[in-house]
């Protein structure tokens, strides 16, 4: 087998459209479809209504579908030859709220480079990366007037508020999505020059567990001893959610686990990662966690239960001495392979309800669930990547797995029973959902052209 | 021994001047002096005048003294047969802010009588109080023209903001004021018509500890599971302060406590207390702290160590997947003697030092500290109350202990070498600090009568 190539015809075209490819990018940039804020609605319609003009533009049918919130913008191309695959390409053209603005070296929504870096909001999450999507299929269409598999398009505009509406659109228009493949471009590599497949997710279950002791909040003094504190119970409670060894010990919690393959797991050892620099990016001085396993394993395979908030009694400045009525944690569960959110729910609760002590109330609702994911690699579409990516960056891709959640990852495979493939071209430390959010230029041109290669690689 | 009496003519001049006493308390309470708040420094300023006014027409020499903040009312009567004792009486003319408004019946500065109690801020926390002190002195004054002791008043207009600057104004003037008894009225009785003396108050040491793992809030998908969490680590601290008798498990934090006298705890035992109307008070359906103690030796004789506050993280409505950056709780402990505050600071920070897990940086803050005391309720000053207590309401008086703390007590004791005597006239649920405070009319008019009847059995 020769090594893959990107078509040199297709080459040309990205380098002599490279220009106008980032002009046009800044425009998608500087619509200001902050999904969360009612009073950006018109922006983040705005954004529906260019990426919709854009496709159509480059020869795709496109249709604006409302849902109960902001529009799914669907981009189909359906001439590929008969017997060629059919992909779904999945995006989102809504951003994150830019706050805290001060904090932004230049503003938000005016697309700056620097040092070969594109700032600004949505950048890498997600107009980017959906960027190198259309213009791949741009060129292909512009060069040849054809596109090797038939394409379909689904921009949404509320991933950044939970994509509620998202799974429901896909259900509703199952048949007309049905496809061979789901490809996603809204993860990073590993590090510069690593061009990398997203093989895991992690789920979440997450809580909100209420303390509750005497009627309202009491003096200290006059009462601190005899009742039961609120806040030093769901101190205790919280402790005793892991062992000495780092592992949680919630009865049945790692019951469902299913083992990382062996495979996998070595092949995460040999990635270049250094705790060392791990560290110094997080500002700490020693890692923590599970014993036993290596910092990616703890991030990509194992499950955490993790304090997101803890509030209780008087928290401004100075000494009051309250004894307080209530005590508030969130406390949210990363998931991994098979482990089920409404099952650690119920496990989650017995726990909490065996370790309360007498004298307090406890109440523990489950805010918000999400599944885990892992891909199997094995398929066209995830060798057609590999090739792709060999062919824009020169480099065999690494295998890497991803600590958060993407619940709509789950919802394709679920629903349209298609193989997802996810391949990103962010890098770490690009600041999604903060001040000062980048792409890499140079993975925004190595990305495009991986991209236009995979359909060629893929059309089998 | 004969049973002690109030002097029949002290009596008579008592009853026939009730309502004029009433009226001029009413005008006492209706000046809003709250020295917590600088728009109400005229109103502060007021009451210490109008105290001024009604200490010098019933016969007393009066200064209004200048301290940092609000002055202290100086009040001196030093013509007693050569012999006699000298007794310095404190209280306080500030009060309470009243907010929330609205929860009060009738306004908290628009004194009104319902159901023999007299409701309004201060009424009982202290001008009532005080008030009894300054028309058993009249009475005296009035009737025989003379008194049987020296008195020397001290009203400070700072109690309800910590007394910050009394401590030095009594060390300032510690020959002016040097004394044989101090005598407060700014406590409560343990039961309707169970006259009491409080005979020992809990210290206390304040801390803040301040948990700080990662350099800013990470995302906790991205991150959990290898970075230690602030909120989880600050959990594990605080579940180390108790063992599991619910006895603090501070290296040498009881060394230096001192056992209450056995005669002591066997009056607690024996003192009308009931749990279950407690826990009723309370809204709880079990008590818990420290196990073979009685709930009022939990609450008198016994040191605690309390939540006050937690704060980290996200704590608004929903679910935020953040891994805080930092954690805070605000933590104190109830002292008992002779616990001292310095060394139970240095004992608290060397236990929080030696149980924080890595990855984590912690400081602890003491914010706040005072120590514990206790009388000995041996001597003249002490019998004297006993008879006169007895005279007043009909039946020996309880001694009694607090588990709050009133810092002055100590600061006149030490500076002055003299003994204390904290006798109070509220009840359980007379609301001070918060809405509807009242103080009982009848404890009120027996108090008068009992501290008259002190000076005639303190006299000697």
């Amino acid at each position: 087998m020769t090594a893959p190539k990107v078509d040199p015809a297709l080459e040309r075209w990205f380098a002599e459209n490279d220009t106008r490819i980032h002009d046009e990018l800044f425009e998608f940039l500087r619509i200001p479809s902050i999904s969360a804020r009612s009073e950006h609605n018109g922006d983040t319609r705005a954004a529906a209504d260019w990426l919709h003009k854009k496709l159509a533009a480059i020869g795709f049918t496109v249709e604006t579908l409302p849902t109960k919130g902001h529009p799914v913008v669907l981009g189909e191309w359906r001439k590929a030859p008969a017997g060629a695959p059919t992909v779904l390409v999945y995006g989102h053209y809504d951003v994150q709220p830019a706050e805290p603005l001060d904090l932004w070296t230049t503003p938000a929504f005016e697309p700056t480079i620097r040092d070969g870096k594109l700032f600004a909001r949505g950048s890498v999450d997600d107009k980017g990366q959906l960027w190198v999507h259309v213009k791949a299929l741009e060129a292909h269409l512009a060069v040849r007037g054809t596109l090797p598999c038939n394409i379909i398009v689904v921009a949404e505009g509320e991933e950044e508020i939970g994509s509620e509406n998202l799974a429901p659109f896909i259900a509703e228009h199952a048949n007309r999505l049905a496809c061979d493949a789901v490809v996603i471009s809204d993860s990073s590599m590993f590090a510069p020059g690593i061009p990398s497949i997203l093989s895991s997710l992690r789920g979440l279950a997450y809580f909100e567990i209420n303390v509750a002791g005497p009627s309202g909040d009491l003096h200290s003094g006059m009462y601190g001893g005899a009742v039961v504190n609120p806040g030093m119970a769901l101190a205790h409670i919280l402790s005793t959610f892991h062992d000495k060894r780092g592992r949680i010990a919630i009865k049945g919690f790692y019951d469902k686990v299913r083992p990382f393959p062996a495979a996998v797991r070595k092949a995460m050892r040999k990635l270049p990662f250094s705790d060392t620099r791990f560290k110094k990016e997080v500002g700490v001085k020693a890692l923590g966690g599970e014993s036993g396993q290596t910092t990616l394993e703890k991030l990509w395979t194992r499950p955490t239960c993790e304090v997101n908030g803890l509030l209780s009694g008087y928290t401004g400045e100075g000494a009051k001495t309250v004894l307080p009525g209530r005590a508030m944690a969130k406390v949210s569960c990363r998931l991994v392979p098979d482990q089920d959110p409404a099952v650690i729910e119920r496990l989650f609760k017995a726990h909490v309800k065996r370790v309360t002590p007498p004298g307090v109330t406890v109440t523990v609702e489950h805010l918000h669930g999400g599944r885990p994911w892992r891909a199997d690699l094995d398929g066209p579409v995830f060798d057609a990547a590999k090739r792709a990516l060999r062919a824009a960056f020169g480099r065999d891709p690494v295998i890497v797995g991803e600590g958060g959640s993407i619940p709509v990852v789950g919802d394709f495979e679920r629903i349209l029973k298609a193989p997802v493939l996810l391949v990103g071209f962010g890098l770490p430390g690009e600041n999604a959902h903060a001040p000062d959010e980048w792409i890499s230029v140079d993975n925004f041109r190595r990305g495009m052209r991986a991209i236009a290669t995979l359909w060629d690689e893929y059309k089998g």
